[in-house]
């Protein structure tokens, strides 16, 4: 995995490192993880952020638990309990913490359970790999992409799910244009997308997030590339609030609505978007995390971080298990089996 | 006037002063203009900023420039000329200069255009009443709306377009949810819209854009209730970015669109919202007004302040002079009559 430009996860010597993405691009600080309450801590302070990263992030902290329980079984199974309350909406918290589970089985072995974190680490790299392979082949050459949110090697293991495509098809010569929503409150998009593009030395514009039905409208995009946080068994995607938004407008506009993730994301257990617990965080984020005082009495924010774009609205799911498209309840079903 | 909550243009034995609304709602500065350069420059740094409020500002700058240049008939035309170059898109700024001009003829008399340029404001006031009427007449009990930017009394001279229809709305117990947009970059909703409605005591949410497709799908949303910088004689609209997004997704939900400003708004010599110029900030705003650093090498932003909504995508024209329902031509042509 040293070939990659941006990395958040860290596992060296047996220690969990992860890079707080709350400073970037400002400070890169890398902070020290002991322990499996540290690291649910992080992932709900946003430290970490992005599905396929917290699911890797809780894999090694299943690690660093299972060593300080040695063999109570209970008292790890409750850690990890723990853990998964972190953040409710992406499955791949709940994903990992079940591999684990289930390679832990009656006794803990933590060195065969750091096997176990560090295989769930690199065969996202690899799935990284392959959906961007696949999902830069859906461009035409000269397309026009907006992103949102950030879904790079910031958010995963690897170079990323949406965030890898749209590199993969700059690196082809097919994506000839890319614009990256800001993505408010937490400014993902110009934060940390804008960030990891110029590392990767892809020439970008940022865009308030109302600004992207106008684009659609000059005709300027071709492609919607978002990651999601769970896809469910209809094919519906939940994802960072706004991504609604651009399915629907890209909808409007005949543009192409692509979601990328590894299958970790996918949850062929959940029917639909309506049963996904969607994380409602803080209202007075809204003004804290723009440098405002809170909101004045009487008014309040409402800050969901998640939408559900309903299948209706999705062109084409890739995984690294290949790339669904509509019913995409047939496509999930075939490529789970 | 006095009985206004809020004021963002004074004038006061013969003295401008504004309201500074980019330290709104920490600070309330009031800024001495001496000058027309200066009430330029003011309206071009955003000190003063919703296209009714920038009419009165210039109308009265005309004044100031009127008393300095005596005589000299042709200084104060340039410095109009120079007043009107400040913001390019909204029509108000260049109807209340014509009619300066007009009232002023082939000679100036500043104690003339003193009592023009309070006519313009104290229209403003009246017309914002009756606009208040008319579109909150438009709405049934129970109705859940949603605005964008500021178009309140900081906004206008008097209690505002958009809101002005809202807080009446709600006094009128028609409105049941108010949902404002905190409108990046300069966050008028956060900052100018949420102070507003607190000192109007509704209470009201805030909400990222990209959350306003999601608020819709859950049956939250009646009516967007925007205001505008420029209407076309088709009926285009053009207005803060983002209004164009709202007006789309408004369609697909089958909610309505309630565009509301005064006639000084309506531009029938403009045929079409393609024809207007559109006003490009830096695209570093996206970052700077977010507190951070500067974009990294290699990426930009791109910053319309405004866009245009197709006539097709608008319920309701609410003016002074009447509400307008589609064919928007057809109305606007018999209201400018």
């Amino acid at each position: 995995m040293n070939d990659l430009n941006v990395v958040a996860v860290r596992w060296v010597d047996g220690r969990l490192g992860l890079l707080d993405q709350r400073r970037l691009p400002r400070e890169e600080t890398w902070l020290d993880i002991p322990d499996a309450d540290a690291a649910g801590r992080a992932i709900a302070d946003l430290v970490v952020r992005g599905a396929p990263a917290i699911g890797i992030t809780a894999a090694y902290a299943a690690v660093l638990a299972a060593r300080q329980r040695g063999d109570d079984l209970a008292g790890w199974h409750a850690d990890l309990e723990r853990l998964a309350a972190a953040r409710p909406t992406a499955v791949n918290l709940a994903w990992a913490l079940e591999r684990m589970r289930r390679r832990a089985g009656d006794r803990l072995d933590a060195p065969d359970l750091e096997r176990e974190a560090v295989a769930i680490h690199a065969e996202d790299v690899v799935a990284n790999r392959a959906m961007a392979e696949q999902g830069s082949g859906l461009f035409v050459p000269g397309s026009g992409v907006i992103t949102h949110c950030n879904t790079g090697g910031l958010a995963t293991g690897g170079i990323g799910t949406a965030l890898g495509v749209i590199v993969a098809g700059h690196r082809a010569g097919r994506v000839a244009r890319v614009y990256a929503g800001e993505t408010r409150p937490w400014l993902q998009g110009s934060r940390l997308t804008a960030w990891e593009l110029a590392r990767e030395g892809v020439p970008a514009r940022v865009i308030v997030e109302g600004a992207a039905a106008s684009l659609m409208r000059a005709g300027e995009i071709d492609w919607v590339v978002t990651g999601a946080d769970r896809i469910c068994a209809n094919g519906d995607v939940v994802n960072k609030i706004g991504t609604y938004m651009l399915a629907r407008l890209a909808a409007d506009h005949g543009v192409g609505m692509m979601v990328v993730a590894p299958w970790s994301t996918v949850d062929p257990a959940t029917a639909t978007g309506d049963d996904v617990p969607i994380e409602t965080r803080s209202g007075s984020e809204i003004w804290t995390a723009a440098g405002l005082e809170d909101a004045p009495d009487g008014i309040t924010g409402w800050n969901p971080v998640f939408d559900v774009t309903p299948a209706e609205f999705v062109t084409a799911i890739v995984t690294e298990r290949g790339v669904i498209r509509p019913p995409f309840n047939r496509g999930i079903s075939a490529l789970a089996a």
